[in-house]
């Protein structure tokens, strides 16, 4: 079992711990569009991702969505073990936005192990500080970007994740990224067609322009 | 010496720890309006109030507040020993917004507990993620609810911090709390004071129908 190599403090667990974690996790496929964690209807355990991509987002009450950050292969997804975590008084939904192949570890071992290893408390602390910090990123961006430098580096990132200049995206989507109405994204990307940025078709956006979009955002 | 009454988890510290945090804290007072802690520049330590409030804020590139969070009596700070902490990759100012008596845990003290203590890096653990909700909660409201509820429900958490119907506070001030702008603040207000919810003077405002305010938030 290739465990061992993708879960980050595998040398600092006790041989007793080591043989916990095999004994008690199990393996998980989700297609992409799985939702895998509901605000607090759910407690799967802790998930640590072997491939795939993980989007982690809030809803509000009238159900529009905003992204807060996404996992890849070798991120441990904390969230979808919130309830045995003291003090999360916010929920999230977590998908599986490409197809995943997933370990879980349940979330009642993953407490007992915090309860009793400094090195695992320790771990989980570095894994909070860094969500923490990519929702201040957002924080800061929603607060004091516009929305045309929002979008810039919204669309230059999918491309990289995607590895393509060709995304296949609608505006209701990226909409629901980013926590904004469509027509907000339609007027602005009809802007960054008028300026030779972005091609629009139906379904796809073509960069044409990538520096741009880049000197847009700085 | 009363800080074992004000550490919240004395009781899970061994003896020498307890001994060891006893030798190297050191009382600090500070007047309302000193600034703490800013960005990486300070590494002060875990600050622990026994009376007063201190004030969290980021700071946008052109100086523009956000108020994140306060913190008061018995409550610990955390990001005035940012140094320490893995994975912190934002910055925040720390000040004192009332005069404060505090206690220091320096920096190298508290990361020596979190890496050798399972119930220290635990508690540690449950800190940072309050103050991640209250970051998210933060986010929610600016992104979902109008500038009238916000300030509506900031009016009303000043009163009460305060203790008092009238509030000294220029609309700067509120401003820099809510990382607007003070013609937002001024506006608003005004239409506040129109419908009978507060009455405004040079440099206070009165609340003088807090359930018509209270009725604006939900």
């Amino acid at each position: 079992m290739d465990f061992a190599k993708y879960f980050p403090i595998w040398d600092k667990l006790t041989p007793s711990q080591q043989a916990r974690i095999l004994d008690v996790s199990h393996p998980l496929k989700a297609k992409a569009g799985t939702v895998l964690h509901n605000g607090s209807m759910d407690c799967l355990g802790l998930l640590l991702i072997r491939s795939g991509q993980l989007r982690v987002y809030t809803l509000s009450q009238e159900g529009r969505e905003v992204t807060l950050y996404r996992l890849f292969e070798m991120d441990i997804c904390l969230f979808s073990a919130s309830c045995v975590m003291p003090n999360v008084q916010f929920e999230v939904v977590i998908e599986a936005e490409k197809y995943c192949d997933l370990w879980v570890i349940p979330s009642c071992l993953f407490k007992n192990f915090m309860d009793e290893s400094a090195p695992v408390a320790s771990y989980i602390n570095s894994l909070i500080t860094s969500r923490f910090s990519e929702v201040m990123w957002l924080m800061e961006q929603i607060m004091w970007k516009s929305f045309d430098k929002r979008l810039a580096g919204f669309l230059l990132e999918e491309s990289q994740l995607e590895g393509s200049d060709t995304l296949k995206l609608t505006h209701e989507k990226i909409a629901n990224h980013m926590g904004t109405a469509r027509e907000v994204v339609t007027r602005m990307l009809r802007y960054f067609q008028g300026e030779g940025m972005v091609t629009l078709t139906r379904g796809t956006i073509q960069i044409t322009d990538p520096k741009a979009l880049q000197s847009l955002t700085e």
